[in-house]
């Protein structure tokens, strides 16, 4: 191998990182799309496989859900489903039936093709946190999310090569009008990032809206747009046993237009689920599996994901813990289950921590590697989350990002190759017994590239540390957010797609927006 | 399942840390022997794990080791290896033929047999911090070690029942001199904790008064304490290439009295071994495999263990690097080589974070998500590590005694299974949908001891944590290890073996101790 080869093939080392784009306040790893090599961990074996299957068969089929949704409750009446009221059953066979039409790995488009993502096979794809009602950062402390602060997180989002998508609104600008604040939102995620947007399914007009942005942003005819996913939705039941009819709606509405649904339960255990886990997970998975359904019903082949948010409660408080041992096993049952019925799967990097702290990350790091053990194709909230999804911080979405970037590292063959190069007996018989291996030939060759080179980590000594200020790594990430925000600077895009999206956002405002009496 | 049996079941949960001992500082879990069911992470295929072996085997052969030590010489030339000075050349049908005397799994039973433990099979023992020349805590900052600082440690080690054996010094007292300190270290070692030791190979007297006051403090006459193994030593090779003599004494030493020997070479790639993580790897094999084989040959199914301890150097700086990805890793390659030896394995909870921060904990994550992903059976340095191994921090110790505890409570079969119980269908049937689960008789029946309950985590939302203070997690902890000092109470241990024990030690600083001219 030459060494020209040899920083080819270790694109995540140093070298790697100068080649490519991005400000100078840090040094980070070029956009790339993610492979899950690992064999996932599987703590199920058949019969716990098989039991979690009839358990959520059991549930759709003798209690049912409620699908506060009167089109979907017609369409699934149609189906053959039994209905009651707002109450559907559904049959084993059917609900398989239905699975057997969903696709196995699918790509998402977004304006900018460079970043296509895939959701499925062995691709792991990252997003930012999304949707939390609060931003903190060490110098303003808590506060309710407004647009700065959102504009801030974008401009993360952008940034960090090792976020493939936007995962929602990193923080909820609580002061835009909610009538018109899906209309600035999208677009600013739409102009400052040229990667994959997520839309929220808030009713009929926010998802038809954020629809035909995403379309106008690309330049897409409505054919294109419709051709092939370029954006996604994610829905969240009401659990326990109960779909909402927004959320429907919107499933309903992107399904049809061949736009990507993931279905998330939010089954807390002890909470909104049973204080076991499998039962927590079996009311996941019917749960998701009900809407999922639906859709293949109404447009079999129609993109989806099974998510999964199942964690416990904290039992003295109430209060959701994230990244817990119950938590692990639960992401890594799910994906096992989203193997059994063919469906790709999405996670989160979650924590219950308030501050960017130990806690914080050591619930991060469980999460994250819970994501990777299930083979989770998405992970939500991958970077900037902290109390519970609460609060979205820049200094933790710094430090998860470092994080991100290790995974992506893990993931580089070269960490495990096993070349006669990489055996080295030639260095080995060279450098001899007590010698040192800096000189050599092949360390000077490779040394460039050869490690994940961080960020925002600190690996100088204590003294040096020391002398340096003393700086603790929240205070680190803290200041390397705001250069990155110093430098920011916007993808190109279209003018006239520009233009286009600005003039329907101005006569969507002049039309009042969406509803706001959901 | 009745409720007693379901609280025994999930002997993680609260009610399970109520019912044992321990002091009202934290409701900690209780001691209990660690199984790790999860199938190993293996990023090498058969071609790989045939490459490594093949490169050890060659560096053993084609390149030989130096063996820094004459008695070790002379047997190797008896056992038909080819010697030249002190560079020995081991072929691959001596080694395989040593390796088939290592024992499996063995069992190390300390003064207290409740606190045998055992190395290999699904079993992981966890180690706390060994060897440090610096203490560093929030109120004291860093400081050179000393015997104040190294009893705090100890105290710590024994008060945590996740902890399961001693790594070696937890803080190196080095107000205490040399020729004395092991004398001074094992005592209190041996009397405020009943848990294994460990015995620095450091000349022939210490090794030798290590194995005397193991005895001593087990009441155990001369072929009791031979009849098993009651302790163990750690060695390092000089790498690369070497062993010296002290530690081959040690090792031999011990191993000749049954007790276990691990060998753990500390190949740096891009310093002490090649830049290659495979090369650095086939480095270490070599490098342990060498010792093994001599001890396999002195005493045929002495119990020993292989270590890793391969990172590699920050390439800024030259500074070793902890918790990355290469780290990981190198640690799973490491695991299949072990599993394709025979031997039980040694890895490390290690990180290079200076302060017990967010760094310090996502590195720390890495290294013990690798111990568990590559089957490690002892995981050194598991509690308490800072700075690249030279601080110990009570702070680290106690949040990483969270993070094993949770490790713990991951690996227990409550958190997967799948029975009737569990999917808990008539509790969903009974919640219906919209309900809540907290008063359901299923979730009254089992919430005591369902989910794994943090002592130093704060789960509490944000304003509830500000209003009692706004504690980041570093502070938290400094405040519970201090309760914990002042609550610690020593466990019972023999008076006739308590003196015996004083006695030798007195005899022998009389005596002028050990040598420090080495």
């Amino acid at each position: 191998m030459t060494e020209e080869q040899g920083r080819k093939r270790r694109a995540g080392g140093r070298a790697g990182m100068k080649e490519r784009a991005g400000t100078a306040a840090i040094d980070q790893m070029p956009w790339r799309r993610v492979e899950n090599s690992d064999r996932p961990t599987e703590p199920l074996d058949a019969d716990g496989v098989a039991a979690l299957h009839r358990g959520a068969m059991r549930i759709l089929s003798e209690i049912g859900i409620e699908m506060l949704n009167p089109e979907a409750i017609t369409i699934l009446k149609q189906a053959g489903c039994l209905v009651n009221g707002t109450n559907v059953r559904f049959d084993e066979a059917f609900v398989m039936e239905m699975l057997g039409h969903a696709p196995g790995p699918f790509n998402v488009t977004p304006r900018n093709p460079e970043r296509m993502i895939t959701m499925g096979g062995k691709s792991m794809v990252f997003g930012a946190v999304a949707s939390p009602p609060n931003a903190w950062d060490l110098e303003r402390g808590k506060r309710s999310g407004d647009f700065t602060s959102f504009q801030e997180f974008v401009k993360l989002s952008q940034y960090f090569n090792c976020i493939h998508i936007n995962g929602g609104y990193p923080v909820e600008p609580v002061d835009i009008h909610a009538s018109v604040r899906h209309l600035d939102c999208l677009q600013e995620l739409l102009t400052q990032t040229d990667k994959v947007v997520h839309a929220y399914s808030l009713g009929t007009e926010r998802i038809e809206d954020a629809m035909e942005m995403v379309r106008l942003a690309g330049g897409l005819s409505h054919s294109e747009f419709e051709a092939a996913p370029r954006m996604f939705t994610n829905i969240n039941s009401v659990s326990p046993l109960k779909h909402d009819h927004p959320m429907l709606d919107g499933a309903m509405r992107m399904a049809r237009r061949g736009q990507p649904v993931v279905v998330t339960p939010f089954t807390l255990a002890g909470a909104m689920a049973p204080v076991t886990m499998a039962g927590a997970v079996a009311l996941s998975l019917a749960e998701a599996l009900s809407a999922i359904a639906l859709l293949q019903y109404i447009k079999p082949g129609c993109p989806v994901m099974i998510g999964t948010f199942t964690s416990n409660v904290d039992m003295r408080t109430g209060a959701p813990a994230f990244g817990t041992p119950e938590y692990m096993r639960a992401t890594q049952m799910t994906g096992q289950m989203a193997r059994f019925y063919g469906l790709p799967m999405r996670s989160s990097g979650v924590c219950a921590g308030n501050v960017p702290d130990a806690q914080a990350m050591w619930e991060t790091c469980n999460s994250l590697w819970a994501g990777v053990q299930s083979g989770s194709h998405m992970i939500f909230h991958a970077a900037g989350w902290l109390e519970g999804g609460l609060i979205a911080s820049p200094e933790k979405f710094v430090m998860d990002c470092e994080v991100l970037q290790m995974m992506q590292r893990y993931f580089e063959q070269p960490t495990w190759a096993t070349t006669d190069d990489d055996i080295a007996l030639d260095a080995i018989r060279e450098v001899g017994a007590g010698g040192h291996y800096f000189g050599c030939a092949h360390t000077q060759a490779r040394y460039s590239t050869a490690f994940y080179a961080p960020f925002v980590s600190d690996w100088r000594n204590y003294e040096a540390w020391q002398q340096d200020g003393a700086v603790w790594t929240a205070e680190r990430a803290h200041r390397l957010y705001k250069q990155i925000l110093a430098e920011f600077e916007a993808p190109a895009m279209d003018h006239v797609a520009q233009e286009e999206l600005a003039r329907f956002v101005a006569k969507r405002k002049q039309e009042g927006g969406a509803p706001t009496d959901f």
